[in-house]
């Protein structure tokens, strides 16, 4: 049974929001335990409020608490990152800040993964320094799993390294490849975000890393799509890997989350009744989309939206689970050792 | 009533499914003469299959024709840029290229304005070269106008121009705020795309564009809405125009359609009937957003979809009439004179 650290101030409703999603976790089948990071007095209340009772750490695992399914612990951190602060300032001041715990949890073994709604910026830092980078790997990336129609389409980087190299695009192809599969993608193939989809087309970045990526993803016995466009992200039919750089990843995401909320309103309007358009909305918001992967670092951390709502933390949660049952951290390293090699 | 040169020979159903265009055009209410730029026996016999027979020029206007509505009359060309050939070169070599004819159609005071759905980098090379650049402006941009939640957002540059500097950002926000006004916008707020709505945030190119664009916009005495997201595009309640590089550009709009698709396959499914979704995808394609106005130069250029509909061509040239009533091009340069003094 995986179990997850779980960053109880991080995001906009916190902490209520995140101990209704650990509640609703500890109600479910599948059984994920939980390591609840913040300050133990207010989280044992939160628990207790919800009809909970914490169990304990056993050699470093939870154990105990009240249900059939997974088992709740806790883990002091004395607070929050917050939104306007300098995260590396704010983790150099403070190492009991929840973010750091939580990340230290899977460092030290104690969890499997762990998972913040909280500034995004302050999570890749903590998992930057509690978990380190995995070799080769430059920066980190977040990468999404968007909900295409012909199939799952990892996106990366969503935000995490607004400023891009050639060489950091071929890190992001890697890793990105090895969560695809990790997810259970067979042979996907990772394709160029660019504009126009003939060879040489796009901006500078993009004209540099085409013949790279071309280069060394074959090289890698990876499949290559090519340069794809932006409709290819949702349609998922040339790559199910789609690579580019943080800046243009996270306007891209907030460009189909937007456009989604728009169809909903358009669509609800055209047959009368916004109910089923908000169910797909409300379906895609607490799929495997709900988080972003944290990939390249030595650990399984993925981060969510702050404003995200109970069901979003708790699909947060259960992908991270999930990736830490495939060896997420363990293949990422893998194959980027073997790209270099 | 407006001119408009239609590039016969542009997009991947040509020349049929403009001389559709076409012929739905001049059977419309609202009044549009056309030039129909192409090899002209040709373009006789299109005419001649749709029930129609051409008016001829007169003082460089058409005249003539069969409808009530507008006119149509013939301007030979010899040939279409290929999507293969590289544009400047293939404009230098042949100068009665359909492009290049029709923008020189609006150079000379025959058309009030040109549309093409062919190759996108041709019809903006062709555009600079008979038409000219406005004063003040380094290179042009392409405008699409999003239909957004909260009412129209013109987005800039969707792609003519991949790498930007901030003092290209200021320019595009100069022209698109006259664009916008142009199009009825009262007061349009200028946002600049970029990754977390705080100042400060985003690439190299973001940052360095925000003081920027606040000081001078404000100095111009335009409206700043600062910082804006991905989802603002296709939401437009924080801004009316938003100004990002022509890759980024080009990938957002692309990632809305990918989007829309997307929600009309599954917002079909929730509610079992896919038809009134199709219907919203249908009437956004062949609303404003059919086609880009290239802004900047010293002409109204609508350059649309290469796969568009006739429908979607129809909506191209619709456009480009409004923007020739609303005397754009004037718009701009006045507007980006303005912005330097």
């Amino acid at each position: 049974m995986p179990t997850v650290a779980l960053d109880l101030l991080g995001g906009d409703g916190a902490p209520d929001v995140v101990a209704d999603a650990a509640a609703s976790l500890l109600r479910e089948q599948e059984p994920i335990s939980l390591i609840l990071v913040g300050p133990e007095e207010q989280a044992r209340d939160l628990l207790s409020a919800r009809g909970l009772t914490e169990g304990r750490l056993s050699g470093g695992r939870p154990t105990g608490g009240p249900l059939s399914g997974g088992c709740v612990a806790l883990a002091h951190a004395s607070r929050a990152v917050r939104m306007d602060e300098d995260p590396l300032r704010a983790l150099r001041e403070d190492a009991d800040a929840s973010v750091s715990v939580a990340a230290r949890l899977v460092a030290k073994g104690s969890a499997d993964a762990w998972v913040s709604v909280g500034h995004t910026g302050a999570a890749v830092a903590a998992a930057v320094l509690e978990l380190g980078r995995i070799p080769g790997m430059s920066r980190p990336a977040l990468a999404v799993v968007v909900p295409g129609v012909a199939g799952r389409v990892v996106l990366l980087d969503a935000g995490a390294a607004p400023d891009a190299t050639p060489d950091l695009l071929r890190q992001f192809a890697v890793v990105g490849h090895a969560y695809a599969e990790g997810l259970g993608a067979v042979d996907p193939a990772v394709g160029l975000l660019t504009i126009g989809s003939e060879d040489g087309k796009g901006d500078q970045l993009r004209r540099s890393a085409h013949e790279l990526l071309r280069d060394s993803l074959i090289a890698a016995g990876i499949r290559y799509a090519g340069p794809v466009e932006g409709h290819d992200v949702a349609l998922g039919e040339r790559a199910q890997v789609i690579v580019t750089d943080g800046f243009t990843g996270n306007v891209v995401l907030k460009a189909l989350e937007g456009a989604v909320q728009w169809a909903a309103v358009r669509m609800g309007a055209a047959y009368g009744d916004i109910g089923p358009a908000r169910g797909v909305v409300r379906e895609t918001a607490t799929s495997e989309f709900a988080g972003g992967m944290l990939l390249g670092v030595q650990g399984v951390t993925v981060i969510g939206h702050g404003a995200g709502s109970a069901e979003e933390i708790a699909a947060c949660v259960r992908l991270a689970a999930r990736a830490a049952d495939a060896g997420l951290a363990r293949r990422t390293s893998e194959a980027l050792a073997g790209g270099r090699s």
